[in-house]
């Protein structure tokens, strides 16, 4: 099933749950009043909006509204976590070497994962506000997963089972401040602003065989100012998946239900799938030209995160956004 | 006020009001159900709550019962955001002494900070469940605060006006798994077990003349196997207050209601005070005899941290904890 969060002025929103065309959505209220909600009690909760859910698919729900992207938050608008992997280790070892850095041996099989903010996620069409351009604004396309309760050495098998929805993200960075943050010690801060989330979380049913191996086996679509300058395939070059990311994370303590764990930015080996962030195509130039010419992000500039499916259907709406100056505090 | 978190079965608990000598306690239930309910409307909430706490510690509450740290969960048992400050620069300059690394200059100015997990916070009397003490168990006695919404670029002063409560926190950390992880550049993860916080939380006018300058001006004691090992005051060689902190914080994104900022390890120049982590102290030796003596926490080992004031008596009430094996998952 499809499932979003509607802003209606509170801090967690309204769940609804949403046609699988996108069309159509009803408030999922008498159920569940948030995506917190579902996710804390969701062997009761859910199989109650699967009903739902056939009854909107079959143009049956009693209360309908048009779906309109433009009225959702994040699918969980606030989390009690967010882990970011880097499974992708191809993008890693690309940035590294533009930097003339060796990459351990040990990211082949110990997976990289950071600890970011997830108190103030924002929904798939707010601006992007930031107070300066300077900081070297970049998008990172993504995918991730929301899970249920996790308990401490679970293995990947043991966590596969906890997963719970998938979702876009738009994990946004700020490229000229991580190199001064890294070298503290303490991993990205400051550097990481509010991540975006997709209109839309699914059930992993709903990506039918493209799921496999613990892998979104499809192209992520990312189109920078009108162009489209990325589509990788997410089941490729994927190192680790997400069961193994989530063992990782619970190596010495639980994760409790709604816990977000990311992919990472998305990248093939495959020069002509593009690229999911700025970084990654600066790094190739500084590779092949010694210096890279491609920008970030300016004040303006809009930024398009999608999945299709085989029939080129949207599967999570878009996350599709537009950089701001933030107005002073 | 003095509020605290009673156990009752679901995830969050339900709010208390405690009595100022922690002696008797009283469901808020009919104001507020949890403490975040209460963060996400506090100027609605805040005053009803103080009332409470008024009739509370004038014995004419009509549901009082007697208060037991062992029925507490966290304050806050999961919040939205943990982010932890190293604001006594001097505990970090003495564990980098120890290994021969040299302290940047800029760590005097620019405030050390990490994103850690805040899902599964554990209460004051819950075991330390680990897996393997060959890990490097240690304790960090801090002292942290919770907040409302703060702005995206707020300043200290800012910052200073959405302080609503204090806590102590047991930053449990795992010290023979950090190198590795701080090498690989993202920061802490595996080597941040769950943190563990004081059974109540309260409102800074419980400190009265103690909170001075953004600081808390009184010792926090650690004792470790029922031996005190550390009595330094907060209020000296904190580099950075919590204002500066959290204005550090929300340098480029928003902080919502609920988030905790910790002080990190509390750590005075003068070596009399003692140490309120296993690191330091083994750092100091390290300096002084070329080797560390001192063990790290062992399982059955127990540790206290407790706050006085100026008469003897406990503000916050103590975490006080026991490390123990973890089952398998």
């Amino acid at each position: 099933m499809k499932l979003a969060t509607i802003k209606d002025g509170s801090r967690d929103g309204q769940l609804a749950v949403v046609a699988r065309d996108l069309k159509t959505a009803q408030l999922a209220d008498a159920i569940a009043p948030t995506m917190q909600a579902l996710l804390d009690d969701w062997d009761f909760i859910a199989p109650q909006l699967y009903d739902l859910y056939d009854q909107l698919n079959a143009g049956k729900a009693n209360r309908a509204f048009d779906f309109d992207s433009k009225k959702c938050m994040a699918p969980l608008p606030r989390a009690y976590q967010w882990a970011d992997g880097s499974a992708y280790v191809n993008h890693v070892e690309l940035v590294r070497k533009a930097r003339n850095a060796e990459m351990p041996e040990s990211f082949w099989h110990d997976p990289l994962m950071y600890q970011g903010g997830s108190d103030d996620f924002l929904g798939p069409n707010d601006d992007i506000l930031l107070a300066s351009q300077e900081w070297g604004i970049d998008f990172e396309s993504e995918v991730a997963v929301i899970t249920g309760d996790v308990a401490m050495g679970s293995s990947p098998a043991q966590a596969a089972e906890q997963i719970r929805l998938l979702m876009l993200v738009n994990d946004v960075s700020l490229r000229n401040l991580i190199p001064a943050e890294l070298a503290k010690g303490f991993g990205f801060f400051q550097s990481k602003p509010a991540s975006r989330f997709s209109p839309v979380a699914v059930t992993v049913d709903e990506l039918a065989g493209a799921w496999q191996g613990g892998k979104v086996n499809l192209p992520l679509r990312s189109t920078w100012n009108g162009k489209l300058v990325g589509q990788p395939d997410c089941g490729v070059d994927m190192v680790f998946n997400f069961p193994q990311l989530i063992a990782h994370l619970v190596k010495t303590r639980n994760a409790r239900a709604g816990t977000i764990v990311g992919s990472g930015t998305v990248s093939n080996k495959d020069p002509k799938k593009g690229y999911s962030c700025i970084a990654e195509i600066r790094s190739l130039e500084m590779i092949e030209h010694g210096a890279a010419s491609t920008r970030f992000m300016q004040f303006g500039d809009t930024i398009k995160i999608e999945m299709l499916d085989g029939n080129g259907k949207s599967i999570f709406g878009a996350i599709e956004q537009t950089v701001k100056e933030a107005d002073p505090a």
